[in-house]
């Protein structure tokens, strides 16, 4: 037998760090949802989905040891097997391309919306369930591939209306990191790894700990370092460094995207991105808002993944931009728009002697295709309306004995308060003109 | 350190029991989704969402003990809690309801597509994620609301093209079943307590077997109880079964249901719904095909779900419909579409020197609103056409040395082989004429 619980513990809050989604709540994120589909779709990209659970030796292979030993939801399945909820999409992305290497064809252009999960401690204020859109392009070496991922990620934010001086794009590169390390700075592996550690969390630490824990690793050659990390132009490099192949690729990309209307694009050396698959290029989306100058997405180039399964390499760039920061972002530059109830119109009956009747109309604007709700409860007319409004639903039709006589209805716009009388078929044409006009078609 | 597991161990197949969506497998379960948003939002309904993981306690109150004894995907957090991956949706809206129940406004309509996880064994061919349609209406007790939720069942099956002799709704009612096996059998709590769970399992076994364990639990009653089990109309029921309140209440529900179109409604004892927290009318709709008479999907109401939350009663109806069930009903009846990429042109580079005309081209196109993906890439134009059509891209452009000094563009449709040549607006006319007409605006 199943011990029921006492039942004051139940309680009417999400799991802790998880949001729910009203109907108000949930406009908002589909209204993000359809940008992010509508301009993955304009470039050609097509949705995908895999499973929420992976087995969690995909994320060991290379998704980075601090999530994977710290931040993975991972447990044991019934039939004893470690499977993980997904932390990120792009391993579960890779095992779909490897599986079908040989007759998928390329380029190939994917996307996806998936929810992720980490286990982020409270006091931080993230979120540990979160939507990521993914945009990934398998199968192009040179640098037009970073140009068009990077190209989509301006015109999403432009799409959500941003202008270029509402963010900025910071560009690296993980040969060039390479490089620094090793020919111009003469580090060892270790001393490399904990450089790059060091400026992945830059932006989270007080300046002067970061100034002495690079000293700690550099000695000497800490300044030489801290001027390089204050370029904002790659012709401002050291020669040495300017000359290397990865700071050419980096110009030659950034003339591409100049070509295509992104000018808002900066060189910046701390840029480092957390997943240790990148190969190339990573670049980072900051919002300028001087007041909250943080990160709000980011990606780049890996083109080793496909080797975890020991498959043939693949060239690939992607990005992944969540829905938290996002909306973050757009509150940040007031770029919400009002969004009303899917639902059209509201038709209420005047007193329940009228539900049928109401059921009648509402039915009769259904075959025309408006999207209608119905109350034939014994409430007043006056709740009714309230009710509507309340729904953010923008109309209400009032059902009652003249007009199931007439065969006329008054419609009224909660907004305005304007009303208008006519039949079904007018009724009709002015709710279908209306839905027409917010389509944009 | 991390331990790195041996490569070869990595399989690029998915979790036992899911599936991975390709872009061919996600056009058909976008399109199942898109149907269910429609015909949801034509009578009102409006989305919500919830968080992935609940609390394991939400599913002990009421959603039965087979479930969260053998099925549930649950598991200790790294804070010590104990969390369930959810196997259904109802218990998660209860839990939204019940939060705000003081500001909420009734009727509430609302719908939602999650994802839900219950860990089936491999040998029931069953799949351990899918996607279901949740529809649900609070705030109305009486038939009306019974009636509004198996119309839109209805009307989803109808829109998804399938006439009333391919499936059938079959009602009963749970405070009937419960004057039968009490009133009308005599049966003590335990007894009634088995015969509804062997109900529920009927079609799932033997039907020997199913006739000698009801003689074991009713032994001369049993000729009785088979002849119930027979019954199809109410009419027929025994005359203190047809004058019950409940099956007064059905009754009614099928005269309402009849004045709106749904005919192919028909009353069943057998049938059960698994979950505890019905406590009227239940449902089930099946596939009237007699090569497979299985039951697509179902509901009922469920007045008293909230008081595990302490809440105050609030009456629902609402059913659960999913993506699998639906899909396996569209083959059968070969009511799958022909479903193209979102993608509706591929602008094909002749050669690499005409990679930067052809990105010119894609982009002029998508400032038209049309979805492109452009294919730069060293092929053979023969190539790249046959990329284009193992996407389901309908249509290809190429650029050449020709077409960039003329500024006309030949655009070849690859179903009929037809081509034309039209410059960039007289592109857009056509690809923009075409969209719109696969939209039905």
């Amino acid at each position: 037998m199943l011990k029921s619980p006492a039942m004051s513990q139940l309680s009417v809050r999400p799991y802790k760090g998880t949001r729910d989604f009203y109907p108000e709540d949930m406009r908002l994120q589909r209204y993000i949802f359809e940008v992010w589909r509508r301009v993955s779709e304009r470039f050609g990209y097509e949705e995908y989905n895999a499973p929420l659970l992976e087995m969690t030796d995909l994320y060991r292979a290379k998704t980075g040891e601090e999530i994977v030993n710290e931040q993975i939801y991972n447990f044991t399945d019934r039939g004893g097997r470690d499977v993980t909820i997904r932390p990120e999409m792009t391993p579960s992305l890779a095992r779909l391309v490897a599986a079908k290497q040989q007759e998928l064809r390329t380029p190939l252009r994917w996307y996806s919306i998936p929810n992720l999960w980490r286990y982020e401690r409270a006091q931080h204020g993230r979120l540990r369930e979160h939507w990521q859109l993914n945009i990934d392009l398998f199968g192009t070496s040179d640098v037009s591939a970073e140009a068009e991922v990077i190209r989509i990620a301006h015109a999403v934010m432009q799409e959500f209306g941003a202008t270029e001086h509402m963010f900025t794009i910071k560009l690296n590169h993980r040969e060039l990191m390479s490089y620094i390390f090793g020919d111009y700075l003469q580090l060892n592996v270790d001393a490399a790894h904990r450089l790059s550690k060091l400026l992945d969390r830059k932006n989270k630490m007080n300046q002067d700990a970061f100034k002495n824990q690079i000293a700690a690793i550099l000695g000497e050659k800490t300044d030489q370092f801290m001027a390089l990390l204050e370029v904002e132009r790659l012709r401002d490099l050291p020669e040495q460094l300017f000359q290397s192949q990865a700071a050419q690729q980096l110009r030659e990309l950034a003339r591409v995207l100049h070509n295509t209307g992104v000018t808002n694009i900066h060189f910046d050396l701390t840029i480092q991105r957390g997943f240790d698959y990148y190969t190339g290029t990573v670049f980072e989306v900051f919002d300028t808002n001087p007041d909250n100058p943080r990160s709000i997405f980011g990606g780049g180039r890996y083109d080793d993944l496909l080797s975890i399964f020991q498959a043939k390499q693949m060239p690939a760039v992607g990005f992944g931009m969540g829905d938290v920061g996002t909306m973050n972002f757009l509150r940040t530059h007031e770029l919400i728009p009002s969004l009303s109830s899917t639902t059209q119109v509201y038709v209420a009956s005047l007193d329940p002697a009228y539900a049928e009747e109401a059921e009648h109309v509402a039915n009769q604007l259904r075959d025309g295709d408006i999207n209608v709700a119905v109350d034939t409860t014994d409430q007043k007319i006056g709740a009714k309306i309230k009710t509507a409004d309340k729904k953010n639903i923008p109309r209400v039709v009032i059902v009652g004995a003249e007009e199931a006589k007439a065969g006329k209805y008054t419609m009224r716009e909660l907004s305005s308060g304007e009303e208008l009388t006519e039949d079904i078929a007018g009724l009709r044409i002015i709710l279908t003109n209306d839905a027409t006009r917010r389509l944009n078609i």
